[in-house]
């Protein structure tokens, strides 16, 4: 199976576990097998390697989101970058150009799209498996997958069938209705329209070809921003005549608000709480080192890390989104391909910060313009080059790098380090990168 | 007016804005006329100001409260320091001690002995100054404080006075009733026992030789832990025949829990907070840098510092001692007499923290047997002293000191300082002093 899944998204619902950088797919409350916490996407990751262990995955997503999943899902994995945001057409298309270009995917071969944000079971890609094979029939150029309703939600776009059957015609598309609407919608046997589909790789870059004039792979990411701002379902399905959708009636939930994705939660607390007896219905994610404790809530969600804390009644939490914008934050914690950060302080002309570098990992070598930076080494081994010069650190270690001297640093074992930044105006935008090979 | 404020009291019902070190009246949630933040400890000090410029004020208390008295109430405040915790009755006998031996009041002078922790107004402070003058009259060799009760509490003592006369006898002392009981008592004009009460210093001096002998104050402080365990109301008001009680019909409430400290606020949010408008009865304190966002929630208090967060339902916040107990944290931030400290980050073999020395203080000179220290100056300037030499330092500069070097560090302007402690057993016991004059 040839998967592209859509990693996209803000990180405004999910706030404060969510930032700029990391989107809620990436936030691990899920537990594996041997009961370490995951994330969403590296659930996914690892239900796609059970169902079919030689799935072709290809993750289409944004620039700022690369290092994350690096991070959780390692090196190995298949990316395809979008070099500016554009709709989900254009990114579908690159991936596809990716896959074949790039993957040498044959043209002939089917090719399924879904978004990596939704709470599913194994089923599901078993489901995925079989719309990649109805593609490969041809009988249609585009197989929707229908997840049938559990209710009249208002959020989704209906998919009208034809007929019952599992597989079946598309009659029409309906966009998100009220919910009375929906009602009657399903009792003519409407399906939820998830945004899953599968197609020929042939006849995706057929339809690039139309809108978009490229030679290859390598020519539509240079001139990727010439495209056109359009979804996916404006320019191929709402004009596709030959459409179909298959039924798809296992788990399928969006868990995009708090009180969706803690119901998906396996126990009621993650991290450093502690509730008494009065508690009922209480979920809290504890990112932070220090205790919560909650006494006689009902119905609650809080949920704590360096962004901040929530503390919301359940139904209420999905409304969040208008203050969180007006929060306008600087992200306080990153996971980076090398490691991961947190802001531990914010002073006037300083920021501390705590950085973790991972065994083999190093940063960028770098340099700043308008702040002079101090590297306390507080555990671990590594090799810093400061202005070229290599030289071995360990813990209790002290390196003091004036404005504009080049610097990084890489990690032999686990690398913990307190940064402290001292400058007149400290920002994530005052970087110019060398080149630096430690090999 | 002589007054001795008892200034006891364990952190653990307000946590996590109390501590080890931080008792409830070291707090800051109330407002001055200049609309700043002040505590407790800081209102009711001015208050006395306010009517009765001259006061003497003795502040009795261990010896854990004495820097954070110094930083909210500065240099000159008179403190009586319990050399170790005995209980009411040494506690006064030693102040009265300090009163009469070092700051040589005359022992036919009143003394008014009231706790530190009441939430009053001025007219509370007019009443111990009546108080005060009553027990001058020499009427009696105790007057008491009886307070007009509002409720049938079964939190309080009883006072039954034996006339509804402003000034009245004593007939005699109940303890803490339930409800029912508490109800007939005031029916019959009982009042609250509030721990005021004023004598004539010769009198208290007098009761303290019968039960311990000393020569005077320096004498007593050498050697207080000799001194019995006793309650004041025990080794005194149980035994004396001539007691009055005065009735004080003004506010005065015990803030000594979440739930009744919230209703003393006159705002519903301190720090850096957001409400939804679906919010009723919530309080939020924030003492933390990063934000609270609260969304629905009924009768609710939030409480967030660098010891941990806590959300409670308004009715259960008072039942979170024994909960606080099971934490048995380190103390996470402290107000010292030269300035302040908070925790950033701990690891298992490094500790960080955010040092605040305020111009013209210093620490203590010392060293460390199990960690080596670093010091990031993030702003202002001052003095280090490492092994006997000074340097001056200045935002930028980074002071290492290894296992055993002796350290100190004086502010001209307000200093911040990042230190990075590294060691395999970090421990505020780890300190060794030494002498050093900055002048």
């Amino acid at each position: 199976m040839n998967l592209i899944l859509l990693s996209g998204g803000s990180g405004k619902r999910l706030w404060p576990l969510s930032n700029d950088i990391r989107s809620k797919q990436f936030i691990k409350i899920f537990k594996d097998e041997d009961g370490e916490y995951i994330s969403m996407v590296q659930r996914m990751h690892s239900l796609i390697r059970k169902v079919d262990t030689d799935a072709v995955v290809t993750i289409a997503t944004s620039k700022s989101q690369v290092s994350a999943i690096h991070n959780q899902l390692g090196e190995n994995v298949g990316i395809s970058v979008e070099p500016a945001r554009r709709d989900t057409f254009p990114a579908i298309a690159l991936a596809a150009a990716y896959l074949h270009f790039e993957k040498r995917v044959p043209l002939e071969e089917s090719v399924v799209v879904c978004p990596v944000d939704p709470y599913v079971e194994e089923d599901y890609f078993q489901a995925l498996k079989e719309l990649g094979n109805q593609a490969d029939k041809g009988e249609a150029n585009l197989v929707l997958m229908g997840i049938e309703p559990t209710y009249p939600s208002e959020k989704y776009g209906y998919i009208i069938p034809e007929d019952k059957e599992m597989v079946s015609k598309v009659e029409t598309f309906k966009e998100k209705p009220d919910a009375a609407t929906a009602q009657a919608y399903i009792e003519k046997g409407a399906l939820w329209n998830g945004g899953v589909f599968a197609f020929r790789l042939g006849y995706l870059l057929e339809k690039a070809h139309e809108l978009f004039d490229f030679t290859d792979y390598k020519d539509m990411f240079r001139r990727y921003t010439e495209m056109e701002k359009i979804s996916f379902d404006y320019a191929v399905v709402e004009k596709e005549p030959k459409i179909q959708v298959m039924r798809f009636h296992g788990q399928w939930k969006d868990l995009g608000t708090w009180n969706t994705l803690t119901e998906a939660m396996e126990e009621n607390a993650i991290g450093n709480v502690m509730m008494n007896e009065n508690c009922e219905n209480v979920h809290v994610i504890n990112d932070l080192d220090m205790p919560i404790l909650c006494m006689g809530l009902k119905n609650t969600i809080v949920s704590a890390s360096p962004q901040g804390i929530l503390v919301s009644d359940a139904e209420q939490s999905s409304y969040i989104k208008p203050f969180v914008d007006k929060l306008d934050q600087e992200v306080m914690f990153a996971e980076k391909s090398w490691g991961s950060y947190r802001v531990l302080d914010v002073e006037d002309r300083s920021m501390t910060i705590m950085v973790t570098l991972n065994p083999g990992h190093h940063m960028n070598y770098h340099a700043h313009q308008e702040r002079e930076e101090i590297w306390n080494i507080i555990s671990g081994e590594g090799v810093v080059v400061l202005d070229g010069k290599r030289r071995e650190i360990s813990s209790g270690d002290v390196i003091h790098m004036p404005i504009g001297c080049k610097h990084t640093v890489q990690a032999k074992t686990e690398l913990k380090i307190v940064e402290v930044q001292i400058g007149k105006d400290i920002s994530v935008q005052d970087k110019i990168k060398y080149d630096w090979n430690f090999a």
